[in-house]
């Protein structure tokens, strides 16, 4: 049983129709796995074990009925701890809400439920989900699955930890400047970060609130779709919600890119790679070509402005939201979070709403370039995962901040709105895996399905199990 | 030919049909009397004579051929000096853009120009639409036509005071935090703040863009609605735009209010009010009920700290969009919108995104009272037009601010997106007119054109002509 733990979804679908393996196995099998691996790295900050065995229990008595809801029925998932769970504790990886039980779900859980999903427990973040190490101060780090003494990225380092080591079928995720992205690189998972709004957010403790963006992280790309597709619809409980056609996404069996056009950087994202990152990106890109892809070389934008622009608005949403605690109980927070939490309250609203409008350039510029082809690849994050602690990083022969270096290819394009999703395409030097970031138009996930699908059957590097999760 | 400086759109109409005056007859009369008359109040900053001669000429062609494009086909009107109008200078009130020429149309004029109006020219306001005096140091002041030493209220005074003045049969104006309303009061005119995102503000010089909101004035409602109607509708180069269906009204042939329900503050909004503003509020209520309304009391929020909140995101929102030019031309600014713009750059990004949240709440009490009522109505500024430099007034044997005590109570309601209508109601003691506010639900300008009309059909109050305009 022990080997459900890295099923697809699609595969759980299969067992479950068949009767081949009932739902309550799989949760049990999961909820044992994380009683035996998880402790080596922390990726739950709460299981709950006596819900998924609830909500396993129904669906099994449903899907044995003839009753199957859809493709996540019975489909074991973890959430990162910012999701408002009815009560059960919701900490938002801080010290101030540890003892928080919120007394309603997050729309995006009221879905799941309403899918017949199955909640394993709520998953390990950077606190207040402002961060990318994952080492929470209050909770302790979250470690990667394939080297225990290694971040596993941030702020949903937990989701994408779990799903890696076989903790969960799929899992819940936010990303604001990068934090679905960049745990997703780095473990080795799927990771989608749909466009601004298709997902509401009500219910999730917020961070930047016109950044601010839900999604889930998957074995496969079409796992990550199916639970797209469950997610995504207005919501008028969430200002930012839109309401836009969506249809489920039809996946082709054989891949091809044929009739692709996509474009690949020639300046920012390829400067300054590990070595092993771009050799990753290179070869994976190469495959897409193979794959019948047109590539098209293209010029974007000055990112590194936009990456300040997106630190600077993030500061101020994030410190506005968190103006009083920071005033009444600023020793509750963590050192890193903050520091940040302290500056954003210098940030002027003169600085800010300028800011907001300079941000419509890169909105501009990117729109532009994507009505040319039909998606642009990057290397997501320019370095496999760093060591537990670590601030400084060299990259070939050039000492960088973690943090930044980290989130450089990541960041701005949080302030496009667009949507945008991490495969993994390979392993580092160090045996880390390397994640390739693709970019699509506004409100064409289906683009990102399309190119990460044929991606992952012509290659099946999604596949592979980390070292701790045996 | 003078008298054509009085007559309603409405009035102008039947005449064109008529054959008994000509479009070019009008602006004639309107241009001789601008000649004439607005030396005294200064009024206009730019006239258009030959604009309106060619567009009165074609005007008269079209109507003679029997191509009537509706009821503002040849009616000659004042544009405040914000709305670029293309070939034709657009000060914003400043030194800095004295010498600007536009070389396109607002929306709000390209509209204009479809239905066949004539413009005679581009009139006075506050400094960059900042202020209610429209004591414009670089142009100096616009005076109120029913006392040249009085201020006609901001900033859309020229606008006003030329339609109160007969010198134009309707006019435009804007209202972030009263622009509108309290001009109309101090003049003695119609005006109307429509719910915000119904007029398109392309090509309207911003001050605070989640507040700005551009409206008409009119010689009566009906008129006022007559040119709300031609302006409305959706406008994808304004973010703010909105898209919601819309009607020509239509207007009882007798008053009445039977059967509406008008809710009276019995808190705030008749605090502290000059007697005689009191005193022409109440009779113009108890004509309302005399109309066959029901009058509700109702209990309105703490509305000082919603002016403060007002406040705030305007000073925000008007110096983000000032920086550069507070930076490199300090000097070209004028004292009272210089000193507001200094203020405003020290405001926090923290402060002003908190106030964003917390004005969610006025917005809320306010659609929950307009729930129960058709509409609310209070006084409109709580004193007569002060004098021209005049900084404190003493009411009820109080010293206060005339700026604060001007918009008093008319800010706060800014901050809620509603329509709101302020129609003349009577004479102080000093002569000078007195304004009625109106508030209705959002997108419900109807309820404001009813309840206006059915008060000017009784009363009659807004014909009379000021002493500067003979």
């Amino acid at each position: 049983m022990d080997s459900l733990g890295f099923h697809s979804i699609a595969a759980l679908g299969r067992l479950y129709a068949s009767g081949a393996v009932s739902p309550v196995e799989v949760a049990r099998a999961m909820l044992e796995r994380i009683e035996r691996i998880d402790p080596r790295i922390d990726s739950y900050l709460t299981v709950t074990a006596d819900l998924a065995l609830e909500q396993a229990r129904r669906a099994e008595t449903e899907i044995r009925r003839g009753n199957r809801r859809g493709p996540l029925h019975g489909i074991p998932y973890a959430a990162k701890d910012i999701f408002f769970t009815k009560g059960i504790r919701t900490t938002a990886g801080s010290k101030i809400l540890s003892g928080f039980i919120p007394d309603y779900d997050a729309a995006a859980i009221e879905k799941l439920n309403d899918c017949g999903a199955v909640m394993l427990g709520k998953a390990g973040l950077h606190e207040w989900a402002y961060g990318i190490t994952s080492s929470n101060p209050h909770f302790g780090p979250v470690r990667n699955p394939w080297d225990r003494e290694r971040i596993p990225g941030g702020s949903s380092g937990g989701s994408a930890a779990a799903l890696a080591a076989g903790l969960c079928a799929f899992s819940l995720g936010s990303d604001t400047g990068g934090s679905i992205r960049i745990p997703a690189s780095l473990c080795g998972v799927t990771g989608l970060k749909p466009t601004f709004g298709r997902i509401s957010r009500y219910g999730v403790f917020p961070l930047g609130h016109t950044l601010d963006t839900m999604g889930p992280f998957g074995r496969t790309v079409e796992d990550a779709a199916r639970v797209y597709e469950a997610l995504a619809g207005r919501d008028v409980r969430d200002a930012g919600s839109v309401d836009r056609p969506l249809a489920p996404h039809v996946f082709a069996p054989e891949p091809s890119l044929t009739g692709k056009k996509i474009g690949v950087p020639r300046n920012f994202y390829f400067d300054g790679l590990a070595p092993d990152v771009e050799a990753s990106c290179r070869q994976a890109i190469a495959v897409l070509e193979e794959l019948g892809a047109e590539l098209v070389e293209i010029v974007v934008p000055d990112i590194e402005t936009y990456n300040f622009l997106h630190r600077l608005i993030l500061l101020a949403e994030a410190s506005s939201v968190h103006a009083r605690r920071l005033r009444d109980r600023r020793e509750d927070f963590g050192d890193d979070v903050g520091m940040l939490l302290d500056q954003g309250l210098f940030v002027t609203a003169t600085d800010y709403l300028n800011a907001q409008r300079k941000r419509r350039e890169i909105c501009r510029d990117f729109n532009r370039l994507l009505a040319a082809v039909d998606a642009i690849v990057t290397p997501a994050v320019p370095l496999v995962a760093a060591r537990i602690g670590q601030l400084e990083i060299e990259i070939q022969g050039r000492k960088e901040n973690v943090r930044l270096a980290t989130t450089r290819n990541i960041r701005a394009l949080n302030l496009t709105g667009l949507p945008l999703l991490s495969v993994p395409c390979g392993f580092g030097s160090e045996g880390m895996p390397i994640g390739l970031q693709i970019v699509a138009p506004l409100f064409d996930e289906g683009a990102l399905f399309d190119i990460g699908h044929a991606y992952q059957l012509a290659t099946d590097r999604h596949m592979r199990r980390p070292p701790t999760a045996a």
